[in-house]
């Protein structure tokens, strides 16, 4: 473990042992280290605690640290441990030591002060530091509700969230970076640019988009499609439900069988699922008719939208959704093919991080190891893995391998982004696949009039095109490249002498269609005709976000000129020259 | 009852009198006229029937037409009836008479031939023709399996299907169209050309549509979604399930909550329904904000898809799916905008099926009459249908009027187009309604400031998508038109010496971009380079209904020309010419 997670870990246990102090009839659940920090879970009885509580929270927590205290770790056998839990009326424990093996060796940790007074003692496996003056840099942060054991059915306990680092400089770093991010949250962009809305009548992580939200989300599905499409792969489409069969044959069913929202016929009683992936939906096109070694690979893409029944908590704007649309791709090729296909799919993904922006990728090789959950022949293990690492070395990726980290069907390369603000996000994946083409009896006929089984290769680019619509969102800040702005130009109107001259500048951006990095995309603007002051109409394009403004008043007019403000400035542009303007800022 | 009808249903009778002469032991159903015929549902116990009895048991029905037998009906009450039903061991009949009110007057046909002897007997409402010399012109076609009364749970019958028209030449048009409809049969080109798939594990009335389907079924959309956002309609996207919240607030749950598919969560229980429409979705993204008189209309369309819960037997084809994708809209506006969008939307109707070659148009123009089973303010109703008048007139629909055909929600105009054999299908609709935006509570905020409640228009230019793919798939017979052919056109080889030439052909083809009716529509082409013969290559294009065909020989390539061979005949181009030729296809 490293050092931050053992001082993170030892802050959740000064945590509790400040709320112990200030509110003595609390029940503690648990309390572990997180990324950039640590919660600890409490039933606070019948006393509501919220944010206003938390400094005074801090401030004891403080207190403690103050002191010098240190983390002593004893053993201790079931039944003595049982006993303390009993004794001290702390039921949650008392239910996490009953599930411990008869014979199980238990570990406390005891925070003691200098004098050997115990301060509090907490059931925990560690480790954690000594000295609780390292504990470095933190700061309780929130207040939330959780369910003891994420079980909606047990009870409600509050969880309050600190975040913690080895330095004061790292976490001011952090509540920094925070605070941009909260700046760029893309729940708030989103309602403020008029993007998705959600429905309390339609539920939980099913975003509805709005006409904007739409045009982004197209643009976004169309660049992959395009590159996609260059590439040989061909559209398909596929329903959003089916029988359990098609999971049941595909071995997914006995995997997240219970992942999936099941869907009831009223009319004849038919049991069918929500396709959580469109895999066996393309393995039944490729089966559908007989194929020749002429036509591998067979390559299909496909963005219809899969359903993943996610717990109602976890649930956030676009990030973590419940109708999760993929631009999921198959190939089915010869085994011989195998390294040309994956050079094509990581071609694409840099292509496409490159042209939104995040050019920082890295990517994680998961292969085999020596263990026995790995499905399909181990030589052909051998040479895909070797195909990978080729792959990714004549890319020039900056790529990591991980033994053991492969799917039990093949070893695959997932990429992971880094957006503006220095956040690492996962995005692509290719993964290979050997047991799907196995289960659905694939093949082709080969040169010799063998049959021969194909490999399968699935491959996302974007991913959850919601979830990289979030990323994307708060990595932009809502400023959207040219190319993919829902509004892309807005024209603001001095007063209304100029509408002749305005008429002729909507023909002209009425013909433009831009040709990158989206082929055939016809400039999207608006104009405002309004009463309102030139002012007011451009502090609303500014809220707005339209990347370019033009602003036509009755000298702009008279010179054949417009005013065109973007980010960057301000400019004067001659009509005649600006459809090559816009082009010349894709 | 037109006397067709009636000859039909006379038939129905022959039918079954001709069975109980050649199997004594028979329980009979019920048996109908239908459209072009007649069935009778019959019970053959342990015999098994099939269309090789067909012609034995139409010999038997014209020895009992020949011999002149006349229909004669007679009363009966409950009892004597049931009496009758019992004795004869007829219990479907017994069924059928048991459920009938107490004292109601039941009556029977008996089929009587000139000696006064009753051939057959049966319980029905009649009306019949008197005389069995004038049945008219009549053919069985075929047997078929069906439930009881529809009911998956009763017993499975035995149908015998006939068709039937007044005079020999109207049957034997019948059958040529019949056998023409079977050649354009949609399911069967769907096989041939590679359109779509079904598979067992994915389930019935759910298709899977190939890259060549996708195709087509995209090229129609976009022509669907080009013309509706040249009227400033909106793309939108919601998600496929919701909380059946949703359709108990808008009404839709008490009406139609049988058809929904049921969705359940594992997680947490939740209960939520497959769409089967989006326009309550639409009014969750009408409401999400504030609205004012500045921005209505607003119009949004969407084609994601919709479920519903069809009994397997109903499934075939495209013609009837489970997942069925509207190319839907929505208008919100304001009472004196309604006309003005009626008239937009008739104008988009009447362009697309120009365009797809369906130009034999008629609309049904359904009023409510004065029954209280329509809610919404009469005056509005009163102006609205009188608007819908409006619209047809003007655009010189060719129109008929219904009374009492409305939906309880508004009045609506209904398409019917014919296809190339003469069939009439229903397509195009646009529905007014005043009652949705009343449940959902849409307002917007007027000149005077008010809050003002819009009307809600649906309309949908294609239907269900896949519904108008079968319809257009056998009115083309297959043989797309240009614009929207899968692949569009094929080059087909010599031999190997015209490599050269072919790639410069390759790379003309490859910068052809479409402009009508779908604008920016790539040219889609193939190069058949194989070992075959020319021979093979051109029956393989031909099966495939390529409407353009591409022949390189040495002697076009000195010529620099190619042999373009299509529906119409065979010429030469000049390769310089090609574009020009090609885009003079459309």
């Amino acid at each position: 473990m490293e050092e931050v997670e053992k001082m993170r870990h030892s802050l959740s246990h000064v945590l509790a042992a400040a709320v112990r102090e200030l509110y003595p009839t609390t029940t503690f659940g648990i309390g572990p280290a997180i990324d950039n920090g640590f919660y600890y879970d409490i039933d606070f009885g019948d006393t509501k605690v919220s944010d206003t509580d938390l400094a005074k929270i801090e401030k004891k927590m403080r207190g403690i640290i103050a002191r010098g205290c240190k983390m002593v770790r004893r053993e201790a056998s079931r039944k003595e441990a049982l006993d303390w839990a009993k004794k001290n009326g702390q039921r949650f424990k008392t239910e996490l030591i009953s599930e411990l093996p008869d014979g199980a060796t238990i570990t406390f940790y005891d925070l003691v002060d200098p004098k050997g007074e115990v301060l509090f003692t907490d059931l925990c496996k560690g480790p954690h530091i000594d000295n609780l003056k390292e504990v470095g840099a933190f700061q309780l942060q929130r207040v939330a509700g959780a369910y003891w054991r994420g079980d909606e059915k047990r009870e409600m306990l509050t969880r309050i969230y600190g975040v913690a680092f080895a330095t004061e400089d790292e976490l001011k770093e952090y509540l920094k970076r925070q605070e941009e991010a909260k700046l760029r949250d893309h729940r708030r962009l989103g309602k403020e640019l008029d993007l998705f809305c959600f429905s309390d009548l339609v539920g939980a992580g099913l975003p509805l988009f709005t006409p904007r939200g739409t045009v982004l989300r197209e643009e976004l599905t169309d660049l992959s499609f395009g590159l996609r499409g260059g590439a040989g792969f061909k559209k398909v489409w596929t329903p959003h439900i089916t029988k359990v069969d098609l999971y049941k044959k595909s071995g997914h069913f006995a995997k997240f069988g219970d992942e999936l929202f099941m869907v009831h016929s009223q009319v004849n009683g038919e049991e069918f699922a929500l396709k959580p992936m469109n895999c066996p939906h393309h393995a039944q096109i490729f089966a559908s008719r007989p194929r020749t070694y002429r036509e591998m690979p067979v390559r299909y893409m496909e963005a219809t939208t899969d359903y993943r029944d996610e717990k109602t908590g976890e649930l956030g704007g676009l990030s973590r959704v419940r109708s999760l649309t993929q631009d999921d791709s198959h190939v089915f090729c010869r085994k011989d093919q195998i390294k040309d296909e994956i050079q094509t799919l990581v071609g694409i993904v840099r292509k496409l991080y490159t042209t939104v922006g995040m050019n920082k990728l890295r990517a994680r090789l998961s292969y085999r190891d020596s263990s026995d959950k790995y499905l399909g022949d181990p030589e052909l293990w051998k040479m895909a893995q070797a195909q990978i690492k080729e792959a990714a070395v004549e890319n020039g990726l900056d790529y990591f391998e991980q033994e053991g980290e492969a799917a039990f069907y093949g070893p695959k390369i997932d990429f992971m982004a880094e957006d503006a603000i220095g956040r690492e996000h996962q995005v692509a994946t290719v993964q290979l696949d050997f047991v799907q083409p196995e289960r659905f009896e694939l093949e082709f006929v080969n040169e010799k009039g063998e049959k021969e089984r194909p490999v399968m290769i699935h491959h996302a680019t974007l991913g959850s095109i919601e979830r990289f619509m979030s990323v994307f969102i708060e990595h932009t800040g809502g400023w959207f490249p040219l190319w993919c702005a829902p509004e892309q130009v807005r024209v603001l109107t001095v007063n209304d002498q100029v509408e002749d001259y305005v008429k002729e500048i909507e023909e002209v951006l009425g013909g433009v269609v831009l040709n990158e990095p989206v082929k055939n995309n016809e400039l999207r603007f608006e104009i405002d005709r309004s009463d309102d002051s030139l002012g007011k109409k451009i502090k609303r394009a500014t809220e707005m976000k339209i990347p370019v403004v033009l602003i036509v008043g009755p000298k702009d007019a008279e010179a054949r000129e417009v005013s065109v403000r973007t980010r960057e400035g301000e400019e004067k542009v001659k009509l005649a020259e600006l459809e090559g303007w816009l082009m010349g800022k894709l």
